[in-house]
């Protein structure tokens, strides 16, 4: 056996020998090498599985990770409480606007005599865009909690903003054009100015649609990114969560030729099978998947590959990146 | 005539009246008072037509600018003389990679035996990633010309470079992530760290796909951004124009699946029915686009409004904008 092992290690050493200065990592491998301990399973009470009718015979399934407390509260219970109650089921995909955003909900939505009926104890009026001082976020809301424990839990609230608050003050200042400071922290991509942390419109997100203020949109109408991030809708419009898998089942959608994307036509709408939360789901069908701890070493990496790109194709690494050109990994867990 | 004027400039006040405090026009707004004299007409010499095979019953174009002098000369040079060999014709789109790019050339461009054969003169070894010192810029060249016009006028290059360096001093600094500053200037996103000069990787960029350092591609395969701007892209790829019209019949294509986006069979690939310089077509079939002077009064005010959205639907004006979120405005020329 020891005779063997130095052979065996030559071997190995062998490609690294022929290369004299191995190419730096890509942000890929970075990740393909992170430990299991810094992937961190997304609960499936997290998860909402939207089905589309196949598409030349192949399902079409999109996953979205709801976003966590304390962020975007009444909205984020009001699309458990949709889907929940199969609300979405049969309504439509009826906007898709080219670098902006996907958007479905009821098509008759504005129509008051043909609007679908919102399931009761949802926040559709009260939702304000105001501050709450104790929490220090934006996106906390003056709406009175009758349903659904994460609004009433001020503890847990108070928990979360101070871990973020502290996460925040440790993370380096960044050149971010639309903010003081922004960074993926616990998962997401958020901003700050120091008082109050917000989650950023980058690639994939998925925000609530609304009307003109003071209305806030109820969740009813949801929309994703699929451009550039629109980082000019932050603080203006809830975001509820971000597409973790099936992205391109939106993106790739023909855009609407009517003003903003809207499709003229019904038949030019995409049918929403159903929306469910994973968990409602058997567990054989409900999706698995994990993100990349932002405070592991291994993001770290990552994210310090993706703004300093030194593998083989690159010639100038460019010493930096917006943080929507620093998406957390995601990956189904083996 | 004199009794009814008050009253109908009464009747068109009563809205502003009673709307005390006017919403900020929004940037669309702003680009559609923007007098006739800040827009500029694209020649067609600069314009390339790509036709794409009718999709149910409705014709695709795709409109590309050529970026001007001084940049990505010899790409810009092939390109041109690969539309004129009509060489593109019958080649096909290869690629769709979601939040990323989507590409196009000939799929058996690697095959040695059934690669398409380069028309003569075209710059495919030689174009090295070097800056000229006299230019100043990133992505001119050590190509030593046999064609075109472009690369022997030296005093045109210095005539611009001269130009775009007095318009990037007196422009402000900003927050780009990428670059010491990034502009608006001579119509294109154009970033600089004070030496250099670089075109960005914005929404619709074309650039030119190669293979490993020192290959710099030759423009027979290109390629044009459907995601989130990859700026790490900049200075690692020449960038030869941007998508102005049509982008989005090579957005909404069916991403492929295999590595990197690559279609996995033939079938799935977009034929690309031509591709012409649109002076090159009859008078009839050229498309007539301006763009807004970047260097006009009115592109001050629409990039103003872009970073700080006043009009009704925004709460909270951003206060900045990246370079990518201020598109250049096109528009058919009236």
């Amino acid at each position: 056996m020891k005779t063997c092992f130095p052979a065996v290690g030559a071997l190995l050493l062998a490609p690294l020998l022929l290369a004299a200065a191995p190419p730096a990592p890509s942000p890929n491998e970075v990740v393909a090498q992170a430990p299991a301990a810094d992937w961190i399973t997304i609960p499936a009470t997290d998860l909402l599985v939207m089905d589309l009718p196949p598409l030349a015979n192949k399902p079409r399934r999109v996953v979205i990770q709801l976003i966590p407390l304390p962020f975007s509260m009444p909205w984020v219970a009001n699309v458990r409480r949709l889907a929940r109650a199969a609300w979405y089921d049969g309504t439509a995909i009826v906007r898709v606007q080219d670098n902006y955003v996907t958007q479905w909900g009821d098509p008759d939505g504005e129509d008051p005599i043909k609007a679908k009926r919102l399931p009761p104890l949802l926040s559709t009026s009260n939702a304000r865009y105001t501050a709450s001082p104790k929490i220090g976020m934006i996106f906390t809301t003056s709406f009175d909690p009758t349903d659904g424990q994460e609004f009433r839990d001020i503890g847990l609230q108070v928990f979360y903003a101070t871990r973020l608050k502290g996460l925040l003050k440790s993370a380096k200042p960044t050149k971010d054009p639309y903010a003081p400071s922004a960074h993926n922290v616990i998962g997401w991509p958020l901003a700050s100015d120091g008082k109050r942390i917000w989650p950023v419109h980058c690639y994939g997100m998925v925000g609530v649609g609304r009307g003109m203020p003071p209305d806030a949109g109820s969740g009813a109408e949801l929309y994703t990114v699929i451009g550039h991030a629109p980082r000019h809708l932050d603080r203006n419009i809830a975001l509820v969560g971000r597409v973790v898998q099936g992205i391109e089942h939106l993106s790739s959608l023909p855009r609407g030729t009517g003003p903003l994307g809207f499709y003229e036509t019904p038949a030019e709408r995409t049918p929403i099978t159903r929306i469910r939360l994973a968990s409602d789901l058997p567990a054989t069908e409900q999706p698995r998947l994990q993100y990349l701890s932002t405070e592991s070493a291994s993001f770290d990496a990552y994210a310090a590959a993706r703004a300093n790109r030194r593998d083989r194709f690159f010639i100038h690494p460019a010493g930096g990146a917006d943080i929507c050109n620093i998406p957390v990994p995601i990956r189904t867990k083996p």
